[in-house]
Formats: C-alpha cells, sequence, structure tokens
C-alpha cells in the first residue's frame, strides 16, 4: 500500500468529520493509505440489537465508510463519492468491546471502484472476523451537493 | 397480508424495544403484519453522511430491522432471529425529513427466510424510494443468548 | 410498460442472438417493452446440477440476461451494456420442464442502471417463484468492443 | 489447507460428474482440499455474451459449483449442499483462451457455510482477476432427492 500525500489525507478527515454517523458511533480513523483505509470504535449501548450485539446495520455503518474513504483514496481531488450498493455476509455475533473495520480497494475505475470490508471484533483481547462486505462506488464528478470537499 | 395475534405483537415490541440502534435511530414501529413489518424514523444529523444525508449504513439499520421483524413473525415462538447477510442497492440520495422502511418476507422456511425491504424518503411530502433491501434471515432454536424473547 | 419502437426491439434481438450463451440455454425472448424483457428456456440435462435441478448458475445466465437487455432498452440507442454485479437467491429448486425470467428496471439513470429479476419454474403447469436476482447495470460508451451494436 | 481422504475427494468428483452444466463448461477439477476447490475451463463459443467475451452468467455457474464444492469439503459425509445465495462482481470483461476459478470457505458451519470465490482469466499466459464472489450455502441433511451421493 502507498501513502497518501497530506491534502488527500485531509481531504478524507474532513469529510469523515461532516459525517454525523461516524459521531454516533465513536468511530475514529486509525489508517489512511492508497486504496486502505481501517476505523476503530467500542461498543455502545446505542448501537446494538436485541441481543446486546452490534447491530448488523451499525457494522454495516463502520464498514461502508471504511470502503467508501478506501474508495475515495484512489480517485481524483475532484470527485465524490456515492456507494452504489454493497453486500454484508454476517459471520459470527458482534460480539466484544471494541471493533475494526478494514475497507480495501479491489479494482479501482475511473466511474466504478469495487472494494471490500471485513469487521473484527476483538473480545477479550482476541480479534475475531465477524462480518465481510463487498461495496461498489461510484465517483461523482460536477454534480452540486456531491463533491470531495 | 394476515394479522398476528397479541402474543406475537408483543414479541416483536418487546424485542424491538431492547434494540439500542432503534433508539438512537428514534425509529418507531408503524406496521407488524404476518410477514409485514413497517418501520418510520425521522431525519436526525447523528445519522447522516458527509453530504447531510442519511448514510447508506444507518438506512441498512432500519431496513434490516424491518426486514429481520418481518422475518420473525413467520417464525414459531420460541425461534431467535438472526441476518446472516443482506445487500443493499442506494436508488437515490436519502434527502428528506422522514423515512419509511418497508420489511416484507419473500419466502418463508423452517430455517431460513428471505426476505425483502425498501426504504422512501418522504420530502416535502413527496414520497421517493432510495434503496432496495435483500435479506436473508436464519431461525435460530436452542441457542443461549439468541431468543425470541 | 411502454413498448418500444421497431429499432430497439431489432437491436435487442440482434445482440441476443450474438450470445452464445443464449443458445445454449435454447432461451427465446417472449417479451420486449420499455425497462421489461422477459425470456423463457426449457429443461434441458447440460443445464443441470447433480440433484438434475437447473444449475443456479444457469438460472443466473438467463436472469442476467434477461435484467441485462431490460437495462439496455432504456439506455440510448448508442450506448453499451456491462453487468457491474449481481445477487441472486434461490428460493426453492429450481424443478421444472420450462422456466421463464422476467427482468425489469428498478432504477434507470445516465451511467448506472439497476434492475430486479425473477426465475419462474413451470412443473406440470404449475408456475413457481424459484429465484430473485437484483443486477447494476453499466451504459458504456465510446469503448471499442463495447458497443449497442 | 488440509488434504482431505480418499473417500471425500470422491465424493466430490462423483458429484461434479453428475452436473450436465459442468460438461457444458468443459470444466475441470484442478484442486480439492478441505475448504478449497478449483476448476478451470478454456473459451468456447458456447458461453459467451454479445462481445465475445464469457457470459457472466457462465463465469457465475463455474464459481458457483467452486464455491459449491469449497463448502461441500466441510460438511459431515451425509450432507447434501445447496446454494442458498450468491453475489459476483466482474471486474473486467472475462476475456481469455482459458479460466481459473477458485472456490475458498471463509466461515463453515453446522447448518450455513460462508464461501468466497475469485475467477481469473488467463489471457496469453498473463493471469488476471476478472470476477468476485460471495456465495451462502445451506448443509442438507434427511431430505430426499437432496443428498451427497
Amino acid at each position: 500500500m502507498t501513502p497518501l500525500d497530506a491534502a488527500q489525507i485531509e481531504r478524507i478527515r474532513t469529510s469523515f468529520a461532516q459525517q454525523g454517523a461516524m459521531h454516533t458511533l465513536g468511530a475514529e480513523l486509525t489508517r489512511i493509505e492508497h486504496g486502505a483505509v481501517d476505523l476503530c470504535f467500542d461498543w455502545a449501548e446505542p448501537l446494538t440489537q436485541q441481543h446486546g450485539f452490534i447491530h448488523a446495520g451499525m457494522m454495516s455503518t463502520a464498514l461502508d465508510s471504511a470502503c467508501g474513504y478506501a474508495g475515495f483514496s484512489v480517485m481524483p481531488a475532484e470527485a465524490g463519492v456515492l456507494s452504489i450498493e454493497f453486500k454484508i455476509n454476517l459471520l459470527a455475533p458482534a460480539k466484544g468491546q471494541r471493533f475494526r473495520c478494514e475497507g480495501r480497494v479491489l479494482k479501482p475505475g475511473r466511474t466504478v471502484v469495487v472494494t471490500e470490508g471485513k469487521a473484527f471484533a476483538i473480545d477479550n483481547g482476541q480479534e475475531k472476523l465477524v462480518a465481510s462486505m463487498n461495496c461498489t462506488l461510484m465517483a461523482i464528478y460536477d454534480r452540486p451537493g456531491i463533491s470531495g470537499r
């Protein structure tokens, strides 16, 4: 993986800070490279489903952002990014104190970027794969309200 | 669609109330029938992505719960429900003041239940389809910590 | 659904005839409208999986073409069409003598078109839903070898 | 990856030989291990879409079988296997003389097994990733007509 330049990292950090959903998750960016973005968040009651595990949708929120910023990191500076679709497999209950989500670019492209994500639960110091995502992104140009900022 | 009996409706309402994520969304159940569950929530800043629209993951959270409870409504009383996987297509930016998510059972089954969901944005009184989900659920029996409650 | 003009229908028929895979399936176009294409094929041993049902991949082949041409029908005459991704749920074993696949446009777009497909098995005169597809298409312009022909 | 015993390998080879679809593809098993199955096939006109590339559905057929047998390899001897759903991303046109499909188990389970597949095109000796699949399988017990054979 290639490091990004300071302007590209700033672009990602700024956009991330504008996502209310990331504040709700208490998520922080822990890795920003060319085609690879990680984020982490802690267990919290407002993120749970009925058994006290992290809700599949909240995990999707974290994975979609990780994948989205991984894709954003390989797009031109003037592009905005939108998720077209994603698919998530919930491999095990998301039981743990902390969670790490990896977004990786599988296939860059001028218009369409394909990414993959993996979510790990850290439970008493043990890391376990709990979800796998596949996310397709579109680079958006010249559309008001959708920009790279 | 067939109405559910009071015990089945109670089972769904109780489980729903235990989802911290539904409180975070401010979601409420607006329809509970055999194989059909709707929920609604209002726009709020903690649910947004970088352009101020509802984050795709937050919409997934709502749709996954709508689909999950639709599936739950056709399962035996002693079953617990887990999402195995879901796929969402983001058809338009989730721009609006209120959002309605429909979960519908496409194919019931003893172990696996297949559901479909649709999310509508209500923007200045106009309802628009903004996302489409496909969600596969598994009925869980006799697993401690995973129950129908 | 709106009828297509003769040139658009011809464009779809010509492209369909060029798909070797459609000859292998013995598939025929049974409906061509704006945003809606159906095709049918008969059971045949070269299309089966180990239990003698139609192989999930062969059903995908039929559904992907139905969805692809439904999408193609709403694209400009100069566009070529490529599938970006699809997802299929196999709801019941594909047991029958004949199969009908419906492709429908869910969301048209300049670049990306989202479609849905349904496959029905006709078994002793009874039609049954056996598979459900979700397929995302991209309109391609000015790319040599990829054209609307 | 762990080697399988002779009976397990035989079970896979026998089932594979019963798939009419694998004969249609001219596919052969090139790797059979615990949780990992590869198969290869050559370009042929009956497998093509309108531009002469391998049809996305035909590639799905090969990937679904690779994933299905990878899943089958980790199931008990008395189980039958059915695909519940799969999702494929078409990363590049499937242009080449020969194709290799890898199926790998991501998450084994008593009832549900999650697998991943990758398809590579070999074009003038160069191997290129052209498709990525995610496939969920169900182990079937005691159902007439669906067996491990």
